[in-house]
């Protein structure tokens, strides 16, 4: 009998989530989730040493131990052997990096380097390369590398190249011993299957490589830094492969470290929020999925390549192949609202929710819920990180306006969160303007499950249907549904999504007397956008 | 022995104080407050009905008992008798209006109209007659009415003909029976001596007269309705006479109301901010003075007739003989400081604001002073209440502008203080712009006694020197001044500002490194200020 259930590992900040699925139903079997013993070291480091300002590490160590747990605890939970699994898929957070050795082995394992902070893993939310990603933004404006733009004009310190050079500049000794600098999405799969690859996901998103041109020339490493000279191809991997791929089968050594059978293909890895787009129904073009947390993410797919102006990344073969993957962000969205509930919130409201034991959140939405459209005369623009799309900048600000004397918190609450509306609506028309086709929109995050009133403002503002997945583990059963194609259950991932995705749990429908009303309230925002944002007015870069 | 003591009555919100001062020293040898019993009534009436929505009432003999009370007891405190008295001066809000009878007696005081509402006092801060007060302005810009841009386009509710129109339309029958429809301060003149008289102060500044076309022309009143033709000179009195002039001496009926002495010379009375102005040192041109206090009034005096956009009065004769009066405002300062503490400061300041003893206001202070100016990056325009001056308009509304997922509450309070000491700056230059000289700035209210900080901002943002008088009855002071004058004890009121004024308590220097930090913040807030108010993007009056 042909082998049916496959395996999703979900590589996130805290934990790993992993899932069986069975392929044939895409019922979930079993599902696990296992902690780092260390967590996020952002604070001190193992020895109890402070730590710099901003950064974030993790210790590669955790991610084997808790894959393995969960693995074991998965088949114990499913009664199934590890021979039963047809595929194994992984995803991860990015751009997680660490130097690895020439087999693969990361540094800090090494004693030499295990007192090494930079020799451990950077995690996705270390921000200590800040100058770092300001002086590579620097360098490719000056040299016009074409490149910038594809990254909405910015390059973040939360990527790649940034914590390559921070390693080179506060630890030039672990840079000299690094063989390769890898995502932690990269070293699962070269751990469980002996062979180094990179993928697209990544290397696209946060590498600064494209399928046309690669890699910045030599000549940007060595004007950045002159000992970087030579890094493409030695340091830094060139072996980029697309998404959905066979990485290998498990051998020896990942059959001990993760408790899989050995030639149990091996999936490349992928961007965790990524992943998550098979489950929730997605399988090519046309289908934009929002994900909806601290930040927002705005993904598609499209069959051409396309000049999409004030997105933050294009990658072919990045998600399914045959396809450009377009990504636009909102740099704050539950940020936003929880910046504006921690400093802006009265003790009468933060006490009537305790004594009503509801969140704060709750309470203010019970109250917002109550407003008509436009009754509080507030226009919010929603900079408060910036703006990542489709401004591309960073040294954008806040604004609220139309405060009386009568304003009340719950007012200004939901004008923040109809600003969030409106910029996603930008997002989505900006896509749509550029010629991407928008049929079904997807959200899933925090905010999506959780924040009604938010979900049906943004149905109302864009005037689409919204679908909210009821998917609880969406990275790691995308991670399974890649499997059951490398395992060779369907022949493609179109097939696979119809049988494995889980339907929607809700659709908001836009009202049409709401969307009417916000339109109106979208075009002042569309012009406050315009004279904040695009020069009328630079006053948020001069004060 | 001539007598050397002179009365000052100011006439407030709550109580009258009265002040017995040595007009030869300047010293006040007795003061004394005594509080209206039935204080304000804008919730229920007397006799526990409901009120109709923002009426604010007062029972007029209230006014006379509290009177009577605060003359005894000062007479008592002071060991002198009335006859030691040489005159009296009388201050009050304004515009607060009632009707009376033939005889000056209030309509309220006739059983037939005792449980009529508008037969008693509608104080200042009564704005229930809103839509009449609309009516007003609409219709003096459909007839394009001269006097209507000099007070800056729009007629508060506040004042008395909306307050008339009103109880034409609520109380018809109220309005028939009147004989005169009176401002308060001219009623304790008329009740002291017999004479009846309207000053320019209150005519001037609330009752759309002026010294040259003096009331609105019948038409515009036929045309306001009907019912009010020919009102000019029935109930609306021509008698308007300069303020600082005797109004006359206190006859058989002021002496049993007031327990002063028959023959006692009585002066016209005077709006009560304005009564400040003698006591904190002005007595004539180059002077400004700030009342800065729930909202912000600027209040300074010309020789000439200037033509001054955006200000909120112009009266001749209105304070000191021979000078013009120009009043500018500030819709709202200390409203604005209290709606953001009421609405948008949390839980953790209240309790540590609490734990401290202090109020919260000052534990913002002592967050606020210790940043840097521009430090916070935020910038907000101050119309909360709409803006009054130099703009005139109502239907503008607050903003801020700068802010980020790191914007303390501390930051936004400054930023809102540092906004209010720009439109500070507005209004003086646009003063001095229009050849107002301006010298010496006086400050008075409960901002300028109690915040530090936002004085010395206010004296950094004007590059002037800021003066805070010591006066804690500045009104009851300035009356007795005035008093002083028609008393005979002094030919003119500067001779007798020398001697009585109170000397500066404090004075703010300006800091010239502050100063240059805060133009270039200036700056920005103007460019803010002409794009919101002044056309460029009218989107405050859109939403």
């Amino acid at each position: 009998m042909k082998k049916r259930y496959v395996i999703g590992m979900d590589f996130g900040t805290l934990s790993v989530r992993c899932v069986i699925a069975d392929a044939l139903t895409g019922k979930t079997v079993a599902e696990s989730v296992s902690e780092y013993e260390h967590g996020v070291m952002d604070d001190t480091f193992l020895d109890g040493s402070p730590l710099k300002s901003k950064i974030a590490l993790q210790h590669p160590l955790d991610y084997i131990n808790s894959m393995k747990s969960t693995v074991t605890e998965c088949l114990s939970a499913s009664s199934l052997n590890a021979e039963d699994i047809a595929g194994v898929g992984v995803d991860f957070t990015g751009s997680t990096v660490l130097p690895v050795d020439k087999d693969g082995i990361p540094l800090c394992f090494d004693g030499r380097f295990s007192n090494e902070p930079h020799a451990y893993v950077k995690l996705w939310k270390s921000h200590s390369a800040e100058a770092e990603a300001n002086a590579v933004t620097a360098l490719a404006e000056k040299r016009g590398e074409p490149w910038l733009i594809g990254y909405g004009g910015k390059i973040s310190s939360e990527w790649m190249i940034p914590k390559i050079l921070e390693t080179l500049n506060d630890a030039p000794h672990v840079y000299e011993a690094t063989a390769e600098f890898t995502e932690a999405g990269d070293l699962i799969t070269r751990l469980l299957t002996g062979s180094s690859a990179r993928t697209t996901s990544f290397a696209g998103f946060k590498g600064i490589w494209n399928d046309e041109t690669g890699y910045p020339p030599n000549g940007f490493f060595c004007e950045l830094d002159m000992r970087m000279d030579g890094i493409v191809g030695t340091k830094i991997s060139q072996n980029v492969r697309p998404v959905g791929e066979i990485a290998g089968y498990v051998d020896e050594r990942g059959a001990s470290l993760s408790g899989l059978a050995v030639g149990t293909p091996v999936c490349l890895s992928i961007l965790d929020a990524h992943a998550a787009m098979p489950a929730l129904g997605i399988s090519g073009e046309r289908e934009l999925m929002l994900i909806l947390g601290t930040s927002g993410c705005f993904i598609i797919n499209d069959s051409a390549a396309k000049n999409i102006p004030g997105i933050c990344g294009k990658v072919n073969d990045a998600i399914f192949k045959g396809y450009y993957t377009y990504e636009a962000g909102q740099s704050c969205l539950g940020d936003g609202f929880d910046w504006f509930v921690k400093n802006l919130v009265p003790e009468k409201y933060t006490v009537a929710a305790r004594e009503s034991s509801v969140s704060i959140h709750e309470y203010l939405r019970s109250k917002a819920q109550k407003l008509a459209i436009g009754q509080s005369g507030l226009l919010v623009l929603d900079w408060f990180n910036g703006n990542r799309s489709v401004l591309a900048d960073y040294d954008l600000s806040g604004m609220i306006l139309g405060l009386k004397l009568s304003t009340k918190p719950e007012e200004i609450y939901r004008a923040i969160i109809e600003a969030s509306a409106f910029s996603s609506r930008m997002i989505i028309d900006n896509f749509s303007d550029n010629g991407i086709e928008i049929g079904t929109i997807y959200a899933s995050g925090g905010i999506a499950l959780k924040d009604e009133m938010m979900m049906q403002i943004l149905a109302d503002v864009t005037r689409r249907e919204i679908h909210v997945s009821s998917a609880t583990q969406a990275g790691a059963l995308g991670s399974a549904i890649f499997a059951s194609v490398v395992a060779g259950i369907y022949a493609n991932i179109k097939d696979a999504v119809k049988v494995m995705s889980v339907p929607s749990a809700r659709i908001y429908h836009p009202i049409p007397e709401n969307s009417q009303a916000y339109d109106k309230l979208y075009a002042e925002y569309s012009l406050l956008h315009d004279y904040f944002g695009r020069g009328g007015n630079d006053v948020m870069k001069r004060i």
